[in-house]
């Protein structure tokens, strides 16, 4: 694995290249300000720090001073010419960054600035305008979304591990007691033993719903109680270094499972598994979403689906491409995804299978699992 | 404690305020979309919802079913002229839920809708404009934010058990051994026992930072241990439905404190005790600043200040108004503030003393503490 010192290097490549795209674009300059771009052409930065990418120089502009690791190390504090960007804090907790670095680039002789249009606000743009009017504000667009796609072996490498840590926190929890506990205690116990393992955090709010509640959407743990007869769903995921991934399973819990769940699971399971073998290079995303989807309606689940089978996952745990009916575009080797479908009837309970996935050409073997418990229907 | 059937006229009446307030400044109608404020207008509501307060009818749209608790009980899912907001669910969940109801409010009679440009990204408003071309679009700007300033008596009851809940889960810390476990563990610790005790959850990351990490703003816990002869500085928060505290202390872990740490300790209790007699209404926000950094600056610790003695909380942990050198505006009676100064000293260590109290009159026994955890300097 790089050392954060080699990394200089991939993040001033990564830079590189979006300076080509704006200049074919257009844009003598773009600024950067989404948080997980940021860290993507940077590294780890201050919270709510921004990337401008100028005609002249490029500048991290920061309201604080970053005074203990985890700031790369490769940032300078000072003017240099070499391929670190610069670093510019701004005294006082008020001024914003975006502003500050508009400023920036039209002092350096950009006429035109490129921004993030779905991340800066109205009125963070209005005020940019304000500050530096003579610049020509346009539209980076998901310029950054689009590079950060294809994953290189370091990042895959990352997933891998952060893979690892959430099987192994599942794993150990399902070794222990879990009826008669309640939802928000398991999900605090599987967060914990992430980060025992060495996970940097969850990926996101742990996802742990028992009964009823087993296998609705965006479910946060209660204080139900874990029973015998209940479906139990979990979903978790781990940060490490940054990238993330997440891992989905669904248990019966008691000696066996009835014959509407074994009915149910088997269905979701097929329908995930038409999703994963899907995940070839060139397969639309829409073609993905459709083969889960109609393993489940042709079972008779058509009304209790979701509108999203799955997306990408890399520094952010929910990120470009999205699996849905709608999507555009292809799947390309390296693009990690996840496949997810699940059932929710309400009042009894569903199951969610849960991966993360690696594109890769069939002649390397098809898609990289990275999620590898078991998807057997095990009673506990 | 009301119960949620009541809460039902509370909002309306919220609700009712703002109509009349963009009455007065024009607007035909309103779209709230940061989610802190429409909870504050609405309830618990799926993530992503946006309320319109229209010319004719309120409608609070979403793109999930709410398909179980907490979503308040009170919303109706189908077309009613009572006081409820109808609530449509967009099909899909590519939709945008703003764009559909600038489209609602331009069905409904609208010339001008009135929208947060301080949520909104450039690209949702540009949509909603491309939408309803004949809406006239302008800024609500922070009235929700406004609103919230002042909080009634629920919602003080709310962050006064929000409060006892941190406290208690410091308390119970304080009585384990801390030496030899990391920063991570006990941070996760604390967590665990605000849930235990019936937090809805914990209000921010916790921040627990040991030796040279004590007093650093915003240092998220690491694999340090805690040693003897460590500053250990603690800040957590608790969330009571939805409304929030947060407390933070300053402990030295061995038999006794060293002359410089007495010394430190000494100077930010100092500091921070002024800044809390600073707070009656009608006192300037600037000016509560100005007393509790003035104690730190003539100690000697000017260089090593941050930008931000305080800041209201409520539905966020981080809201208006903000006690910083430049703030506009004054205390009233009933607005819940932090008062949190703290020194950093790189490589060594700090103190950090974090309060959260409701401003009140000086003839009502002046602010109301809410975190009383005490503010000696203990040797643990």
């Amino acid at each position: 694995m790089r050392t954060l010192g080699d990394m200089s290097e991939v993040y001033a490549a990564r830079r590189a290249r979006l300076h080509d795209q704006c200049t074919a674009a257009g844009s003598a300059a773009a600024l950067v300000s989404r948080p997980a771009n940021v860290r993507y052409l940077c590294g780890a930065v201050p919270p709510g720090a921004v990337l401008l990418l100028g005609p002249v120089q490029d500048v991290l502009v920061a309201t604080e001073i970053p005074s203990a690791p985890p700031l790369s190390p490769h940032l300078s504090f000072g003017p240099t010419r070499s391929e670190e960007p610069r670093l510019l804090v701004l005294p006082g907790a008020d001024g914003d960054p975006a502003v500050a670095a508009a400023d920036l680039a039209a002092a350096d002789g950009a006429d035109s600035l490129a921004v993030e249009e779905h991340d800066l606000t109205v009125a963070r743009h209005r005020a940019l305008g304000a500050a530096a009017p003579r610049l020509r504000l346009a539209d980076l667009d998901r310029a950054v979304e689009q590079l950060r796609l294809v994953k290189d072996d370091e990042e895959i490498s990352c997933m891998r591990i952060a893979g690892e840590l959430a099987d192994q926190a599942l794993g150990e929890l399902l070794e222990s007691i879990l009826v008669g506990r309640t939802e928000r205690h398991l999900a605090l116990e599987l967060e914990r033993r992430l980060v025992d393992h060495g996970a940097d955090g969850p990926a996101f709010p742990t996802v742990v719903a028992a009964g009823p509640n087993a296998g609705r959407p965006g479910h946060l743990p209660t204080d139900r109680r874990v029973e015998e007869g209940d479906f139990l769903t979990i979903c978790l995921g781990a940060d490490y270094r940054g990238y993330r991934c997440q891992v989905g399973r669904t248990f019966v819990i008691g000696p066996s499972p009835a014959d509407w769940q074994v009915e149910l699971y088997d269905a979701v399971f097929a329908a995930q598994r038409a999703g994963r073998e899907a995940l070839l290079p060139g397969r639309a995303y829409c073609d993905v979403d459709r083969v889960t989807r109609q393993v489940l309606t042709a079972a008779g689940y058509g009304d209790a689906l979701e509108p999203c089978t799955g997306h990408g996952v890399g520094l952010e745990i929910d990120e470009d491409p999205r699996l849905t009916p709608s999507a555009m575009g292809k799947l390309d080797a390296c693009v990690p995804v996840t496949v997810e479908p699940g059932v929710h009837l309400p009042g009894r309970g569903g199951v969610r299978i849960d991966d993360t996935l690696v594109v890769r050409p069939e002649a390397d073997g098809g898609p990289e699992l990275l999620t590898i418990t078991t998807k057997e229907l095990l009673a506990l």
